[in-house]
């Protein structure tokens, strides 16, 4: 079982990555999968999370206690989640809207600047399928065969190509950052 | 505690439906919520659903048993959810999708054609927020005023006027509905 926290502002497709990620899991790769949102105070203000739980059985109960992999696409989203993040765990950032604390061996963190990537083609809205593309490479949590099966089930036909060239480019740099760490 | 189950197919906007309703319950009415989607063959072929927990207290266990209320936006969603529903609870259908069987004083019935409400609007994307004020009116599960502090909040400004204007149309039907039956 692997439990998932995506996190960042309204805006950025967080919960999008989630349903997209829970799809590829199901639909494409045989497992069972949950997304939750919990609401509250956080709520206000823009900030948005998700949380999503890909297990190889039926899942009894979807709620997070500490997540194996932490995606943070805003500092406050970060600073929130960050202390919840298993020992030996996996912490993916957005690289200039996040600046991290020294987290001395405790995590082993990664970061892209999906928003500018995103930028690079054409809009900032591909921010998310960067990020996705990444997520799927260091963390390898669904095949990317998968992913790229629940992008194109997910979106319109007219937005697709851009999209799946924006997973393609996150998935890249996650292959560079990997081979780099070895 | 209230459960809400809400269904439909892709890009009726059930997820939005069901985050703003989980905002107008926790920032606006002092509530708990959780958002619960689960993936599996269903989420194939454009079925959507969300599981909707509102309650006074914190939720120890974000999965529904048996909804007290089921909004139904497809036949397909509503032939597999219907079932479900707890004696006694409250279903409400999209009038010109959904075609009912006869429940026999099981369940308490409402409908609202509310895709052509939102078309005589311009648009209809608008008829998850037609529905919104629908189940705001025949429930009651949060305040009026709650729910329009959430759709504030969610929605961007310049297709604000419009999405009140739906939510109004729908609360003021529900209101109506009510009063028939009484």
């Amino acid at each position: 079982m692997q439990e998932i926290k995506l996190s960042g502002f309204g805006g950025q497709g967080i919960i999008m990555m989630g349903m997209i990620l829970g799809k590829a899991a199901t639909l494409y790769d045989n497992k069972y999968a949950t997304l939750t949102q919990s609401f509250g105070p956080e709520a206000r203000g823009g900030a948005c999370s998700a949380q999503l739980i890909i297990s190889e059985t039926r899942i009894l109960y979807p709620y997070l206690t500490a997540p194996d992999i932490l995606v943070a696409m805003s500092q406050e989203a970060y600073e929130k989640f960050e202390p919840t993040l298993k020992d030996g765990g996996i912490l993916i950032l957005e690289q200039n809207l996040v600046k991290p604390h020294n987290h001395e061996g405790r995590v082993r963190e990664f970061a892209i600047p999906a928003t500018r990537i995103a930028e690079g083609l054409g809009n900032r809205m591909f921010a998310n399928m960067v990020m996705l593309g990444f997520v799927c490479a260091v963390t390898g949590v669904v095949p990317k065969e998968a992913l790229v099966k629940a992008v194109k089930d997910t979106l319109p036909a007219r937005v697709l190509e851009k999209n799946l060239t924006a997973l393609e480019q996150g998935y890249q740099q996650g292959l560079a950052q990997l081979e780099q760490k070895r």
